[in-house]
């Protein structure tokens, strides 16, 4: 994590296709957050409401997106700074090389292949017949069950767990403490108890997706649960059996879906929201914080609330729920003046 | 999970107690989900929203219910079709046989007694005194700590953690990540700060209970957390120090129950939702999708909402909050024909 | 978890500053809940919804603030029955001395610095440059990455994940399966996609922090995530990238802070609230389970509901939210008399 040599101002700046405005000849030596960062570093704004302390900052220049007025302050001003920063940070941040190899301290199965660029850490276990592609990483304590396939380029983090016959593709990231592959949850009731229905599919985990510190995919009873390429799982994420997920897909920390729901692409459920079994929600829909969607969406869709409704008319009565002991006493004070009580709570006024 | 030999449609037939529609004499090779079955497998069907798909499927024969019109395709009915298809999933997909034995990559701790019928994974750690019974499988990178007491045929996955002194049953499953006997969180105010009450209680979990990955199960603070026999906890579930769950009971994923909850059989908490601590809830009780359950509830109950009030209750109010805005007008209007204004909003008609 | 040698009823009164009621000579040999406690065990009483099970309990004695009638049971009265608690739990179950040293069967990485009087246990893992203060056990499957700063007599439990460069103080107790430093989850979006902003900050935990099991806390993007002394987060919580908690804060389970959050001292969360993201909460507020802070909160604030409100307007709206189908009923009547009908479900009775 520590920082590679300075570069100017101006060779950032061409890189990220931005404008300079003040002192293009700073060297600038790495990035840093608004209230740590000193002479020498780049900081970062994208969220007006930092203005304050972005003026305020000992940052050497700050890197904004455009119109925003940093009060003479050295900027370096790009169309989109978030991607601005993912480029800055890989820059001065790169990821250390892998250590290709498969550690002595590790435990391999039988009739495993593992590309020769792969690193398996000490004290990853891999079961028997597990694939694993070049560049890929399988961190300390990570377990992979039998029958495990991995792809390129991947990293599966420190003590994860892959269970039997999962599917991982390339450049997919697995966070400490996920497990992908654990049992769907299906019984079946037999004389007042619950058998338990083997789970006996997979999960599919295509390229690019990440999946976030202890998230848990499970299996297909038959079939696969797949997370579809580029879908992004943050952290204590749930995914029932046999969900399947379209691409680019985001689902931010405890989230949970049901078994069976299919979701199409570029949909984002907002944190600690939920989806129940058996249901499709399309594409680029918006399930917002703390949501249970209860039925079919069509694509394009935002929801709100429990059950989930349009985003708009959830906002307007949460709006007037606030406001809920004063409608009643407003209902009160009509049906008082009136003289015909319902309630317990009305008609004394005359 | 490789398919075992094939058995005709008749042979599963009176396995089943079913009835074949169709070609009896089908050679079924594996089961398989509508989608992607072929024209050796069975396929399921039991909600009927998937009937076209099953239908359109290529299955050689499909698993359903008494009364499903399957448009002539081949079907084995059965009375309880999810009951049919847990035993066709065992016969198709037996459990792979333990392989007994302690693997020299483990770490047993001192006077342990381990049945030579049970099979210690490598890099499973055992701390002293632990009993582990005939059957059971202790997987990789699972720890448990001192005097830890396993029964027989009880699966623990890979990277679960089992803290001091617990006791799990019989025919128990503890999925990857899950942890048992955390310390509950309890703490006492000391000059304005924390001071942590040690939890020197047990978790005693019951035969037959299935527990989810990451799921947490917090020791009592003196005595034990129980989790009645047959219980059934998903991925994420949170129960807290004390907590005792009767027989029976299913906790869906993400669910959270505090500290001294008292549960009683059979019932059920629906995703997301939770319970105070110190509360009594009595049998056969539904609590639904992310409600908080605040009382005591009587056995036989169905809850759902925050607070958590008699289902129907809150079905018919959470209709009406959807049109809480039109309401509003609603009463604004009564209230502008007559002139008597009490809020901002109101009463500029006349 | 064995508990020492008895000490008389009067001692333990010495010791508590309290005062017993009865049989002072008693020996008390452990302490036991109401339920199971036998007459040499002090039980604990401080919840009044359990005064029945203490008056029929076979405690030798019970351990209670003032002014319980216990109705003659002997009695150990003092001013606050959970920190007496806590003393006499730490007196009859010490917790085990450490055993100091590093495992063999650890796998050490290259300069780290571990204090002798250090226990590494089986298993664990640490990368390079780690350095581990006196009196610190790190538990086996442990896995602390690169660069990890952990004080002293701080407990890190088995199957833990510390990631590289995260700093843990002293007295701080990580429980199993927590993540502490995994990736933030922020991506910039690229030509449609998502591209991952890497995270190259870290975890700074203070000192007398406790960190439940299964819960995770993000690493910053850059600088820190930064949890303050004496705060207690309970199991499966997830804090998110660059969130800042003040001291003495208390996050229960299962709870959510989105990025960017910032907290003041002695906050307090229940169990399954979140708070989106950017937000600043103040001092002393306390926000109600499963509420949803979606904006800044002043100290001394009581919040509850979704989204979050002050919490009487909230009690009072959730009252009423129950009898909107008896609100609209009676708005119907007033409607239907005066003969001027909005909606589809009104105005038939004249």
């Amino acid at each position: 994590m520590t920082a590679s040599e300075g570069r100017s101002l101006a060779e950032l700046a061409r890189l990220l296709g931005g404008e300079v405005l003040g002192d293009a000849t700073l060297i600038v030596t790495d990035v840093a957050p608004l209230d740590t960062a000193g002479p020498s570093d780049l900081s970062f704004l994208a969220n007006p409401s930092y203005l304050q302390r972005a003026r305020e900052s000992r940052a050497g220049a700050v890197l904004a997106g455009p119109g925003i007025d940093l009060g003479g302050r050295t900027a370096l001003v790009v169309p989109d700074p978030y991607l601005a920063l993912a480029v800055v940070l890989e820059l001065y941040h790169p990821s250390p090389p892998i250590k290709a190899g498969v550690s002595r301290e590790a435990v391999v199965g039988f009739q495993c292949h593992i590309d020769e660029a792969a690193e398996i850490q000490p004290r990853a276990v891999l079961g028997d017949r597990c694939r694993i592609g070049a560049g890929t990483k399988i961190g300390s304590g990570a377990v992979l069950g039998t029958g495990v396939t991995v792809g390129r380029d991947t990293t599966v983090h420190p003590n994860a767990t892959i269970y039997d016959g999962c599917v991982l593709g390339d450049r997919v990231i697995v966070h400490s403490g996920a497990v992908i592959g654990s049992d769907g949850f299906g019984y079946a009731m037999e004389k007042g108890r619950r058998r338990k229905i083997p789970q006996v599919g997979i999960v599919s985990v295509e390229d690019d997706v990440e999946i976030g510190a202890n998230a848990t995919i499970d299996r297909a009873t038959f079939g696969a649960t797949v997370i579809g390429r580029g879908t992004k799982i943050d952290n204590l994420v749930q995914v029932g059996h046999n969900v399947v997920l379209g691409e680019d897909c985001v689902l931010v920390a405890q989230v949970g879906l049901s078994g069976s729901v299919k979701v199409g692409r570029r949909t984002v459920f907002a944190g600690q929201s939920g989806a129940v079994g058996h249901i499709a929600i399309g594409d680029d829909v918006t399930v917002g914080a703390k949501s249970a969607v209860t039925r079919d969406v069509p694509s394009g869709s935002f929801l709100i609330g429990h059950p989930a409704i349009e985003a708009g008319a959830w906002k307007r009565a949460a709006a007037i729920f606030a406001r809920l002991p004063e409608l009643r006493r407003r209902l009160m004070r009509l049906e008082g003046r009136r003289g015909d009580d319902e309630g317990q709570d009305t008609g004394s006024e005359d």
